[in-house]
C-alpha cells in the first residue's frame, strides 16, 4: 500500500465491535478487535486477536498495530485501559470509563452536573441495606456497582421481607464490585440521548430515542421520540453535553433518562455506542458507529439529523425469519452472526418511514409476519396517537 | 453455529465484491470472493480464495462452500460460469452473461427488443473496416467485442486517415475477442437504468441516473436524473424490463443509454452491480448491492425508492483528502483500500440532500475543499437550473 491506512483497535469482539468495523470499512479504516474469548462475532468483518486483559505482550503488539483504541463494552479493566493509554490514544478516556463503570460514581456525577437521579445509597453491609431501605423506602433495587449490564446483577425489593433474599443474592459482592440501593422510580417514559464529542470538543446529539425494556433488556426503540416538547429535549441534550464536557469525553455515549411527572431523572450513562442508537444506521444521516469511529480517530463528525421516523426491534435469543422480514418495506436487517441462546442479543431490525402513520403500518406488518405483535405494540400505539 | 448461515460466492475480488460483502454482512450472509490475482480489495471484508478460472479443484471447493455464485466483473470466462452453474445456482445466468460480454450480441439483442442503438458492424478484417466506415460514416469507434471496459480496447476514428492507425491498434484482436465498429453518437445526455430482477421474476428499477464520463471512465453521477419526463423514464425502464425478461436475468444490472434529440439509444448493458448505481448505498432505501445479494440468494427485494437527491464522485488514481471530505454535510466516503495508480478506480463519495439547491451547495463545497471543481461542475450547473 502506498498510503498509510488508519487502523482502529477495539477492546471486545462482540456485535458493537462488528458494527463499528462495518462502519469503518467504507472509510478505508481497518478494525482489529481484541477479546479474551474466542469466536466473537466481530471476526466476520474485522481482524481479531485473542488475549487476556493482562497479557501485556499481546497488548503491546495490539497498541503498535492501531492508531486509536476504543471499547466494545464498558467492563474492560481500568488497569488495561490506563496501560494502553500510555502507548496509544484511548477514547473514551480511561477516567471517563471508570466513572461510568461504577453506578455510585456515575450517579454522584449526575447530581454534581445538575441532573436529578432516583434516591440511592452505597451499600457495604447488611446493616447498610437495612438503613437504606428505611431511608429510601420501597420498592427499591439492589444493584452491583460495577460489571452489571442488561439487568444482570440486580435484585428488586418490593417489601421488607425481600431484604434477606436480596442480601443472599448479592451480598457477597459488597466487598468485590460493591453494591448500591436505588429507589424504584415509577417512570412514565424511558428516553435516551445518543451523543458524540470529538477530540476538539465538538458535540452533537441525535434526536432523542424512546425506549421500552423487557426483563431489563432493551426490546424496542422509537426515534425521534414522539411527544417530547422542545424544552425537555433541550434539557436532556444539555445534560448530555455537560456530562461529556466534565468527563472530557471523546466518542459516542448514551445517557439513559426516566421521565416522571414531566421531569428528567438520570438513570445511567453507557460510555460507548449503545443499543438504543442502532436505529441511526439507517435512520440518521450519520450512524452512531460511523461518528464514533470518526471521533476516536480525530476525523470530522458527520450530521446527526434523522432522515425520518425509525423504530428498532431487538432480537433476543434467536433471529426471526429473515425472508419474511425482508419483505417489509424499508426494513433493515442486522444479524450479528451469533448462535441462538436464551437471553442473548442476536440481532436487530430497523424499520424506517417518512411519516409516523406509514411507520405504524410497517411496524404492524413486520410484527404480524414475524409473530412479534406484543413487542411492537407500544410503538404502534404511540405512532397512531401522533 | 446452531443455524446454517447463507454464503455468497463472488467471482472476482475487487471493489464490487467488497461492496457486495459490506451489504451482505448485516444480513448475516458471509461472502467468499474467488480471484486469480492476489490482494484484491475485497479481502478486508470477505473471505478470499486465490485460484485460476480453470482450476477445477479449487472451483469445486468454492462451489461446495457457497449457496449461490455471482460476479464482481463480467469478463469471467463463460466456461467457468457454465461449469459452476452445473453445481450451484449462478446468477446472472451464464447465458445472460455471455450476451452482455459481447458487444455484437448485446446490440443485436437491444434491437430485437425494440431499443434502437447507434449504427454498428461486425469487423473481421481490414476490408470489413473500410466497408463499415463507408457504410456508417465518421466519426466512429472501433471496439473489441469482448473484454473491454472503462474505455479500454477502443479506438476513435475521426477521419478516413485514422483507419490505418485503428487497424494497427486493434486489428490483431479481430480473430481473438472480435471487433465491432460503432457510429459515434453526438448525444446530449448519458443516462443509466439500474434494475434488479429476482428469481421469481419480480422486477424493480431505481430512479434513472445521469452520468458524465471523462476519458471513457465514469466521473460523476446524479440521481434521480433531473429533467427527465415521465414518458422517457417509463420508456427507459420498460427497455430494462424487456431485456431482463428476455435474458431470464437474476440480480442487478445497468442499462446505459444515450439521449439524442430526445430519443433513447442503447449503449451497453453491464450484467452486474454498476458504478453508476453506487449512489444507491446512501441515496436509496435499498442499495444495488443489497438487492443484488437478496436477488441472487432468493430473498425478497427491498424498495428502490430514492431518499432524496444524490450525487456521486468517482475517485480515479488517488483518494482526495478524507478529513476535508468528511466535513461536508451528508457526504459519504468509500475508500476501496487500494493503493494509488493512474487511471485506477480507488474510491467514490456520495453526497445527499433533500433538495436540489442544497445538494448543489454541498457539491460546490466538496468540490472546492477537495479541489475537484471541474469534476463537479456539470452536476452543479444542472442542479442550479432545476
Amino acid at each position: 500500500m502506498s498510503r498509510r491506512d488508519l487502523v482502529l483497535g477495539v477492546l471486545g469482539g462482540g456485535q458493537l465491535a462488528r458494527m463499528l468495523a462495518q462502519a469503518a470499512s467504507p472509510l478505508g479504516i481497518r478494525t482489529v478487535a481484541l477479546d479474551p474469548a474466542e469466536g466473537g462475532c466481530a471476526a466476520d468483518v474485522a481482524m481479531t486477536r485473542q488475549a487476556a486483559w493482562d497479557d501485556w505482550e499481546a497488548l503491546q503488539a495490539f497498541a503498535e498495530q492501531v492508531d486509536a483504541v476504543t471499547f466494545d463494552f464498558e467492563n474492560v479493566p481500568a488497569a488495561t485501559a490506563r496501560w494502553l493509554a500510555e502507548r496509544v490514544p484511548v477514547y473514551p478516556p480511561p477516567a471517563a470509563l471508570e466513572v461510568a463503570q461504577d453506578r455510585l460514581s456515575e450517579k454522584t456525577l449526575f447530581r454534581a452536573c445538575g441532573l436529578p437521579t432516583p434516591e440511592f445509597r452505597a451499600i457495604g453491609s447488611k446493616d447498610d441495606l437495612i438503613a437504606a431501605v428505611n431511608g429510601i423506602g420501597l420498592p427499591a433495587i439492589l444493584k452491583t456497582r460495577r460489571l452489571g449490564y442488561d439487568g444482570k446483577g440486580q435484585f428488586r425489593l418490593r417489601e421488607t421481607a425481600d431484604l434477606e433474599a436480596a442480601w443472599d443474592a448479592l451480598g457477597a459482592q459488597a466487598d468485590t464490585v460493591g453494591l448500591i440501593l436505588e429507589a424504584f422510580v415509577p417512570f412514565e417514559r424511558e428516553l435516551s440521548v445518543i451523543a458524540v464529542r470529538d477530540r476538539q470538543g465538538g458535540f452533537r446529539c441525535w434526536p432523542l430515542t424512546r425506549n421500552w425494556h423487557v426483563d431489563g433488556v432493551l426490546s424496542l426503540s422509537l426515534a425521534p421520540a414522539p411527544q417530547v416538547d422542545t424544552a425537555l429535549m433541550a434539557e436532556a441534550m444539555g445534560h448530555a453535553r455537560t456530562l461529556a464536557e466534565r468527563l472530557q469525553y471523546v466518542g459516542v455515549f448514551a445517557l439513559e433518562l426516566f421521565v416522571r411527572d414531566g421531569q428528567l431523572l438520570g438513570n445511567e450513562m453507557a460510555p460507548r455506542v449503545h443499543n438504543s442508537g442502532h436505529w441511526t444506521i439507517e435512520g440518521a444521516v450519520t450512524s452512531q458507529f460511523e461518528n464514533h469511529v470518526r471521533a476516536v480517530l480525530g476525523l470530522p463528525l458527520g450530521l446527526t439529523t434523522a432522515r425520518g421516523q425509525a423504530a428498532m426491534f431487538n432480537w433476543i435469543g434467536e433471529m426471526p425469519d429473515r425472508g419474511a422480514a425482508l419483505a417489509v418495506p424499508d426494513l433493515h436487517w442486522h444479524d450479528y452472526g451469533k448462535s441462538a441462546r436464551a437471553g442473548r442479543k442476536v440481532g436487530h431490525a430497523t424499520i424506517c418511514a417518512a411519516e409516523p402513520a406509514v411507520l405504524a403500518a410497517r411496524l404492524e406488518q413486520a410484527a404480524q409476519w414475524l409473530q412479534r405483535e406484543a413487542q411492537a405494540e407500544p410503538a404502534v400505539s404511540l405512532l397512531r396517537e401522533a
